[in-house]
């Protein structure tokens, strides 16, 4: 009855997990969720043709403000192939509609974010690893160099460098997501790959979500000439556009004079949550976990020192009080147990406290419980 | 290098259309664009968790307040189905993933919504006709009954009925479209054929683009058991959910005492729009061209006493500051030649006028060149 495509259709971790987090007493390290307390204030009379049906492409002065930032950074990327999304996730969706039939080969990072595997599966993808330092083996390659989701890698010059040569002189098409870049607490390499690519074929996208607010769903898109014209009919097709009043929103925080200093203070902000988390990671896990402080980003990417299944620890973990985010959901095929993603930006530091020490207690008894097992 | 899908694609009339609309002379018969002093005006302090992620659902208050209004109708809508959606065009392009692979006949109505055709197409569905009188031959059966996209017309309650049970005893799948239901300026059986179904398999989609403002992108459906839980997953798999401040607006919109007389005031001010569009069409077109009066919407369909095609027009018309849509386009196979759409809601009284009469002048130059030609 239904198309083919859904049979590969499983809800989504995210989703479930988002469903309970309305619990007032729920720690959650589970969703990529700013901090309350950085979200933007709003007041806003909009004139009334921004609630007027607008351009596919988007609002154009947004796109011209977003063309300039993405020269900036190096890419070849005119006001006239820059396209405003609702949200990033519909980037996804929209350049896996562009190539994928089922059996098309995704190159991938593994892991690699979550949702995105989902979509290309729904359209069929059959996922090749992505090395940074080889061809990708696929007409398209998805990745995430700064700051990667889950695991808060950034690629190092070289490795960008590499990709990009690999994709131009192999016809590969890049795929690159950049959500969290202005997330950056340490020194990093991060000037896209897209934009070390002289020719080829690409699509660069990033988020307002992080920066920003993630309620408004929206980012963009950049890409090149070759792929940019099919995108816009696509996502006429499935939206029509994405809401003006969000775009007009985020077009005067913009281009405000004080949306450098908010970039800043963010940074700032995060970066004291990461030492935070990392310090609080260190009191109740060492032993138990291992890890490396990202860079920028959202999340701490732990390794378990015993490679137990975390989705069978989420229910208990969420039974008391705290969530988190499976590291098994996030690899292409066979998954790695025993690890966790852990987002460090939503939750304050006496509910960090709390959630990594339920955290450690519920491992620590799923280690004598299974030690007790082993001696009977 | 692209998905097979893609060989379908080509530029959307509508949307080549409103990239000239922003011409400040331009008389537009083209979008179906609300008038613009009829869109509200809008002032607004969001609480900050209006701006945080949220449920791929919808906002859980206006979910509640729309299946209220859906069992008005007597559709079997609890809010636990009701899922809010970013315009209702992302409702067709969900169904069409849920339902269509290459070769998947749709039943849909000749002519129907263009938008609704180009999506379907995407997905690669082979058309069926649907006729009101007789069971669907296909799996998944799309249907504008109130006010039809492009005709305006309102099928019958016996339509209604018998539609509703052909799909029931059939099997099929049926996908009601209602964007325009609170438009209506006269009598007409508007009850759902979904709410006429006991049982069986239907979405029932609706939008709050022509009551409240098209800018904010949100519409809603609701849909039986079977289809609901799919629908939420390939939902948050192209957009995570859809903007929260735009849910916030119209819940406060939709949920004040004075929202049904904004609809009277919004019927009644289409009302008289309709009627001097009427009245301007007989002192212009009477003899170039046949109409029935709709009895809502946004509409009138026009049949040409020659059969031009009106592609060709169109770019002449723009060039004189004309805009309209071709009626080929809204067929989903072969194309009925002299046929237009003409939007009677955005333009007053003065544009029509003057639109009207440069499109009857080019309907005669054509003529006369046309007798000319023949003459020779």
């Amino acid at each position: 009855m239904f198309s083919r495509r859904i049979g590969s259709l499983r809800p989504s971790p995210i989703r479930e997990i988002l469903s309970v987090l309305d619990r007032p007493d729920m720690v959650s390290f589970a969703g990529g969720l700013p901090a309350p307390e950085m979200l933007p204030p709003l007041s806003l009379s909009a004139a009334p043709t921004s609630l007027q049906y607008g351009p596919s492409e988007g609002d154009p002065e947004l796109r011209a403000v977003v063309s300039e930032q993405l020269r900036i950074l190096g890419l070849d990327a005119p006001t006239e192939r820059v396209m405003i999304l609702s949200g990033s996730q519909q980037g996804i969706d929209l350049v896996a509609k562009l190539f994928v039939d089922p059996g098309t080969p995704v190159a991938v990072e593994s892991p690699t974010y979550l949702a995105a595997l989902q979509v290309f599966r729904l359209y069929g993808a059959d996922f090749t690893s992505l090395n940074w330092n080889n061809a990708p083996m696929a007409p398209l390659a998805y990745v995430v160099p700064t700051f990667a989701n889950p695991t808060g890698r950034c690629a190092t010059d070289d490795e960008r460098d590499s990709l990009a040569r690999a994709c131009q002189d192999g016809g590969v098409t890049l795929f690159e997501d950049d959500p969290y870049r202005e997330l950056a607490y340490g020194p990093c390499d991060r000037k896209p790959v897209a934009a070390r690519m002289h020719g080829g074929s690409w699509v660069y996208q990033g988020s307002f979500s992080k920066t920003f607010a993630p309620g408004l769903r929206l980012g963009f898109l950049a890409a090149s000439e070759d792929l940019f014209p099919s995108l816009v009919i696509l996502k006429q097709a499935v939206d029509l556009h994405s809401s003006t009043l969000s775009q007009q929103l985020v077009r005067s925080a913009i281009t405000d004079p004080s949306w450098s200093n908010r970039l800043d203070e963010l940074a700032s902000f995060y970066r004291k949550r990461r030492d935070g988390f990392d310090a609080a990671l260190h009191r109740h896990l060492d032993g138990l976990a291992e890890w490396e402080t990202p860079a920028g980003g959202l999340f701490f990417w732990l390794r378990l020192t015993r490679p137990v299944d975390t989705r069978a620890l989420l229910a208990a973990a969420i039974d008391r009080g705290v969530a988190f985010m499976p590291g098994e959901e996030f690899f292409p095929d066979r998954p790695q147990l025993g690890t966790m993603r852990l987002n460090f930006s939503h939750a304050d530091a006496d509910a960090t406290e709390r959630g990594l020490r339920t955290l450690a207690q519920l491992l620590r008894d799923g280690t004598e419980k299974h030690e007790g097992v082993s001696n009977t």
